[in-house]
């Protein structure tokens, strides 16, 4: 133990390992609701791909758990350290390495938030558009869990935006795949395998992402619905029209009421209209020219009417941005109000209402409360759950996902396994699926040093530390 | 032998196996420029999954290789058999399973051609977008190579369209991936290993496709340019205007007039403007509202001008889509006046000029013409070699693929690997990664029967058959 700790300082400076009761107790815990906090042997920060190489190399050789954490945002407890392992934390890892303008990319180290790279790249008139609720999350974390959130309905999500990627294999080898350009096909696509592998294939030290012209002019327009069903019907009617909408969302009445309220929000809605919504639909447009923004704008005015809406607004740009604000917002409220976990399904959009049906079923039957609100364009719906009691809790969970799967879908849309989704994830994947998962987590880290029980279980993967 | 054709006959039918002389020579080939017809021991065509499933069996139980073959259309050589092995035809599954329109996806089987499924897509106001030149190349064979095309600088490729496959495994187990979502984090995302791994992990048997709506207006731009490194220079101010255009094509002097003359067409350009020509940039803006692209064409043709083009002329609509039709037919061109080779490599986009002088300089050194056009919006350029001399042109060839690499590229930017840039690909690609994917082969074919000798080298990748 003296011996890894002193090699670890050897490889990154005396103070970049911490360990024992100076750990601070952010580097226990991510923001998955599920999960219980851990002190790992050491924190250890790098500041550049060798020193990361460096550690990896002696956690390979003293056979030790390596857990990789970005900002620490994520929902499904991926960056919980382990209890004798190394959490390799990118604090010191924040630099823009590079923006290049001619090629439209950015060049970033793990470490970099949405926000910082949005700030420098916003005086360029540029955007990275992948908008996952948390601006504080990193580019890492962005990469580990394939991040997508309220703009994935006209952006794609990160894999649709990374370009490439460095990272440093378990035994310290360095990996470099992709580059300055959107189409390849020169053998296996490594970038997106490693995209969305949770930090259990390879440790990221370096990101390129695609990045687009930002957009000059925006709108905001919600409209009021008297049931989900006729929310989701609106839906294919507004994408099919040629509108291209940035942001395409349902949030319930009940979420609605929270997230507004939590933000000091008031939308004018009058009680009337109110008295009769059970879900509403927020469509934001965005584009180059206001003008345009303000015909599409109409348009989709007239769309909603037809299709059912109860009433449209337009709101003002502050309003506008206040609501999608405060629906970013809307994990943090629920974790607030005593949200006990997250259904963060995927599905095809047109199930969306028979889902949710179904949901509000089990939920009766377990004696939880569930609201909820999502990417309905993108069929993701993210449910908050209200049960205390772990078994009838576990029990709805599983049930609502069996449900996601029987349906079509998919676990999760956006938030990935980690720990917290690992046992359903384990009993529900298709079995020849998990095994050429286990194989390929094999190919990359022989060992089972990285990320150990998230994603896929080591002990079942074979050849385990 | 004569028990393994029997057991096929079993499997598909007996008139669905073709052996010896009754096999068409169309099945020996695809349209690589540099390989050998190969006449397999058996043409099979499966009609359904189980069929293949069915095939796959018998040839683990054999150790016998099989190749898959959509159109044929590819330009690597992935789909030309193997002699002793069992060439996998696609004529008969060419079935459109289904087009949701609700959910916008279109599932297909893998010979279903991109005309066909445009075709089907249109009434409906929707399309599929990825447009690589051949419309009568297969989705099956899209998946394998990632196919890319005119059309991805707008909208991606292949990768970016497939939402979920359905694949046979070499041991004839059957695996289900992805669905009718955009997004998922559930697991390492084996969709996107699939894409591209040009028939060596497993045979698509289903392919599951995001569609769009169609667009209804149209407007294609023709700029010619002094030189090739004012139309590089000019690419990143057209995008970065957030005008999106489609198309972004360079075509240089000899291909314009070689792609013209083979079509019968004639643009109406001035001899005085012809006479200082070296590049020509091709733009075309799609959209719903004619208003707005006759709009975007004045504000791209003031930008061109500004951009030193030396004219600018929008295009009336037919001779507009006879001149993409004829861009289309370049490569048939080119074969048509004994190319011998092509370049297909992806570099970061600034980086072409540079990248094309080289090229020039190579061509003399090794006294070969090349003449080229590409995408020069997404950095994919195509340059046709001329030079009949083996031993010159596979040193040219050698040179421009280390060029490419040094300039931050890769060998490939939609044509594939295959059996004609092994060698290449072998030679020059990062070790660590070809150890990488050499165990993901091993992983989902551990006897090495699926597409032996193209992408990787099966002797290399062991336990091979």
């Amino acid at each position: 133990m003296p011996e890894l700790l002193e090699q670890l300082r050897k490889a990154v400076g005396e103070s970049h390992v911490v360990s024992g009761a100076a750990v601070h107790d952010d580097y226990t815990h991510d923001e998955a609701l599920t999960t219980v906090p851990v002190v790992p042997l050491a924190v250890v920060l790098p500041g550049s791909t060798d020193e990361v190489s460096e550690v990896l190399k002696v956690a390979s050789e003293h056979g030790v758990p390596v857990v990789a954490r970005g900002s620490g945002t994520g929902l499904s407890g991926a960056a919980v350290p382990v209890a004798d392992g190394i959490l390799l934390a990118f604090d010191r890892m924040k630099r823009i390495r590079e923006i290049d303008t001619e090629n439209q990319v950015a060049v970033v180290e793990p470490g970099v938030t949405l926000e910082q790279l949005n700030a420098e790249l916003a005086p360029l008139g540029l955007i990275y558009p992948v908008s996952p609720g948390e601006q504080s999350g990193s580019l890492g974390g962005n990469v580990a869990t394939n991040a997508g959130g309220m703009r994935a309905v006209r952006y794609g999500v990160t894999r649709h935006h990374v370009l490439g990627l460095e990272v440093v294999l378990a035994d310290g080898r360095v990996l470099r795949t992709g580059g300055k350009f959107v189409k390849c096909s020169t053998g296996y696509d490594l970038t997106q395998l490693l995209i969305g592998s949770e930090g259990t294939l390879a440790i990221t030290t370096e990101v390129t992402v695609k990045v687009q012209p930002r957009f000059t002019a925006s709108s905001t327009v919600l409209a009021p619905f008297g049931t989900l069903a006729e929310v989701a019907h609106a839906v294919p009617h507004i994408v099919n029209s040629g509108i291209d909408p940035s942001i395409l969302e349902y949030v319930d009445v009940m979420v609605m009421a929270g997230i507004t309220q939590a933000a000091g929000l008031d939308l004018g809605i009058p009680e009337e209209i109110k008295a009769g919504t059970l879900a509403y639909l927020v469509v934001v447009l965005e584009g180059m020219e206001p003008g345009r923004v303000e015909e599409d704008v109409e348009g989709l005015g007239t769309l909603l009417d037809e299709l059912g809406a109860r009433d449209v607004y337009v709101l003002p740009a502050t309003s506008g941005a206040q609501l999608i604000a405060a629906r970013e917002r809307a994990f943090f409220v629920g974790k607030a109000a005593g949200c006990d976990d997250l259904i963060d399904a995927v599905i095809p959009r047109a199930a969306i209402p028979d889902y949710l049906a179904q949901v509000a079923v089990l939920a009766q039957e377990h004696g939880a409360l569930v609201t909820g609100c999502g990417h309905i364009g993108d069929g993701n719906v993210h449910v908050s759950v209200f049960q205390p009691d772990d078994e009838r809790r576990h029990d709805l969970m599983r049930a609502s996902f069996e449900m996601a799967l029987a349906a079509g879908g998919a676990i999760s849309g956006e938030h990935g396994i980690g720990t917290a989704k690992l046992p359903y994830f384990l009993e529900m994947q298709d079995p020849v699926s998990l095994e050429l998962m286990r194989c390929i987590k094999r190919a990359f880290d022989p060992a089972g040093i990285l990320g150990p029980d998230r994603l896929l279980d080591t002990a079942q993967t074979g050849e385990t530390s």
